[in-house]
């Protein structure tokens, strides 16, 4: 079943929660899907949500909580008691969600969390991920998982399997390790099911497989299970012990985020905000990047205002101003955002150096010599004035060249010292070119007009 | 082994192939992934691409043309002959990629390349899925999963999935159907395991699955897949008829593509084009927006100009241009990517009319205030002419709210026609907010200095 969270249905649910109607709540939510009941909640006061939760069972509460967005979600948890996330939601999760919430806690509530957990294992796996840097496979992976040891049989493995499967959602791949505990491959469960079952393993495993360090990186991580289409990827300590297994919905999630934050950074807006957000939470990631655009155009004003002698003389020069900023912005940004698209995909550049800076220059150079012969036949045809024509003309080639070039290098400086590229996108390019083409142009009109 | 294309290595095999060294190469492309081999011809010329993919065989050489990207892939095929292309690849291939692929070529060449398939199966399936639409799920379906009957024991599946699984790659879910062919439910691995051999398939299944129609758009099975978790998803016809199934890669690659398309869309870019692309692919990506920022540009110049006697008259005027275009269309780029991330992750706003009117206006409001305050005490501090102080000001304020409300509303409604709401980012938006800007600065301008 597809549920929609339309204003009927919300509306619906809001009355049954208001007169307390339990069963009516509870029948409902039967019969709706984790994700469906997190995205139903994003639409309830805190108060609704709390009262729908404290009627789901254990399994089902925490497969809620895992797919509720972290802010709502850390605003959810401060109104439940410990005793009650430990019972009701870490005891039900895997290992990294668990991690994930409860790192989320603050300090003293942390500590009465996983002091309430009855299952002492689960609680030392939970703490042991938290020692894992966020960002690293060690931090996003999860403990549960299925392995066997290369000398059991296939009979042994089912058996084992039975025992470990219990608290693993879904078996991607079966693990193959040996006696310390080392991985050495990966059996798939067509083998396991397609081969008798007192072959060894050590017979059918695949040793060829892709692992990753526990510091590995989340995007190195995410690269490889994208490029090679894991389902699942396993994780080894420095000595090639088997820790844990991130799975394919961490690295969708990962895209998509990485994906924003690029998204985000050229449309001048810091950090990962919704028009449903908070109008404080909407301001806060608007201004930092409007300052600095109101910054350079106060800075342009400096730069025009100590021109004031040919603006004055010549009016016609202040018509062409919007135009030639809009161009040097636009080609800017067409120039750094194509840079840190190429960088963010990974691809490996191999043309020589020679090659690839010949490719910039004729890009730059055909687009800098079409748009300043377009706009010298308008200039020319429709106010006949030589210098004014000659003036935008030349100016407009040559800041079409130079928003080329710096959209160009800025990205590929800032990544070489490991700065975000992406930070050199947008309304930071923008407002330097616009700065830039003003001088240029007020040289140059300042030349042909001869009015210094 | 994570092959690295360093200079080094592909230097290394591009002598060796120049050398036709057959033994040696094949010798290292048998250690590599196909995802690897695949990215190496990237930086070889089509030629010696050409050489290492005839020394292939047949499963491995499939496999690397369903890793290359589009666009070589269809340069590449032009090379080979049609009966190569159907022995070497689309017999190794999985339906969705060799439908994909014939997709591709040439109408003539599609039909020999389909006549040259000597499994008529294959070739009939591979038929089948081209009659699908490309972005609905029929269209990138798999045709290879395994399915088994409902009245079935554990043992008999066991053995019509070794049959079955010869041709299918990995096996996520074991969908389960009645004699005609409807889907019921699906069967994890884990219980088929986990069970006695005796048991019914119809006692263990699981009833509740998500399944898409063959005409479900992309988008949305993306959107269940993700939501749900989903390794793969089954797809059936109108009738409930199994017909394939969906599997989580193709939706990474979805969800890359559509964060791409917006990222493009708010630089001005045309497409998905990369610095490694040659000269013509990067200008026709670029070209369109800046002919549309150049008419803008235009345009401004036009409004600026019936404007000539302010601004030869008071000079300074001309100094806060950039200011006000600069504010105008990063607040309108603001505005309309946070509305256009908003639809795309498909955030259902519940929230009354009132309410996100409310929110709307409240930050417009806010941003108004505060950057039509700053300047206000900038150039009343730094210039003291209290014409311009107001002039800049209010135009500032009126400018903010209109390009905050422009970007908010025009990707709605964009949207409410079908039209793809990123249109309205980037320089769209800036270029309308820029001359938009002018008319009101100079009207206001003109007002207070009194010289229209």
């Amino acid at each position: 079943m597809q549920f929609e969270s339309t204003s009927e249905n919300i509306d619906l649910i809001k009355g049954l929660v208001e007169n307390k109607n339990n069963k009516e709540v509870s029948k409902i939510m039967d019969n709706l899907h984790p994700a469906d009941i997190a995205e139903l909640m994003d639409d309830l006061s805190i108060e609704e949500a709390k009262f729908i939760y404290l009627l789901l069972d254990g399994e089902k509460a925490s497969d809620v909580l895992v797919e509720i967005p972290d802010n709502d979600r850390k605003r959810f948890l401060k109104v439940l008691p410990p005793e009650f996330i430990a019972s009701k939601f870490i005891e039900y999760m895997d290992s990294d969600d668990a991690a994930d919430i409860v790192a989320d806690l603050e300090d003293e509530v942390k500590r009465e969390v996983l002091n309430e957990i009855e299952d002492h294992e689960q609680a030392g796996d939970i703490v042991d991920l938290l020692e894992y840097e966020e960002d690293t496979a060690g931090g996003i992976m999860a403990k549960e998982l299925v392995s066997v040891n290369e000398n059991w049989t296939i009979a042994t493995c089912l058996k084992e399997i039975s025992k470990q499967a219990e608290e693993v959602d879904e078996i991607y791949y079966i693990y193959v390790v040996d006696n310390t505990e080392k991985l050495k491959g990966v059996l798939s469960l067509k083998k396991l099911i397609l081969n008798n079952t007192n072959t060894k393993i050590s017979k059918i495993y695949n040793a060829d497989l892709k692992m990753v360090n526990t510091d590995t990186r989340q995007e190195v991580v995410a690269e490889i299970m994208d490029k090679y289409n894991l389902v699942a990827i396993p994780v080894v300590d420095d000595i090639g012990r088997l820790k844990g297994r991130i799975t394919f919905d961490d690295v969708i999630d990962f895209v998509r985020e990485e994906a924003g934050k690029d998204y985000q950074m050229v449309s001048g807006i810091i950090g990962d905000v919704e028009s449903s957000d908070k109008v404080w939470e909407l301001l806060r990631a608007r201004f930092p990047w409007l300052i600095i655009g109101m910054l350079g155009g106060i800075v342009g004003s400096l730069v025009l205002g100590s021109h004031e002698k040919s603006l004055s003389k010549v009016t016609e020069l202040a018509f062409f101003i919007p135009l030639i900023a809009a161009m040097a912005g636009n080609v800017g940004v067409q120039s750094s955002s194509i840079v840190v698209q190429s960088i963010a995909s990974g691809v490996k550049n191999v043309e020589s150096t020679y090659r690839k800076l010949f490719k910039e220059v004729s890009v730059a150079l055909a687009t800098a010599s079409f748009f300043s012969l377009l706009i010298f036949l308008y200039i020319y045809f429709s106010r006949g004035d030589m210098n004014l024509t000659y003036s935008v003309s030349i100016t407009l080639f040559i800041v079409i060249l130079f928003a080329s070039g710096l959209g160009t290098v800025i990205p590929l400086v800032l990544n070489r010292f490991k700065i975000d590229p992406a930070l050199a996108t947008g309304p930071f390019i923008t407002t330097m070119n616009d700065i830039l083409g003003l001088l240029i142009y007020l040289t140059i009109g300042g030349m042909f007009f001869d009015i210094l």
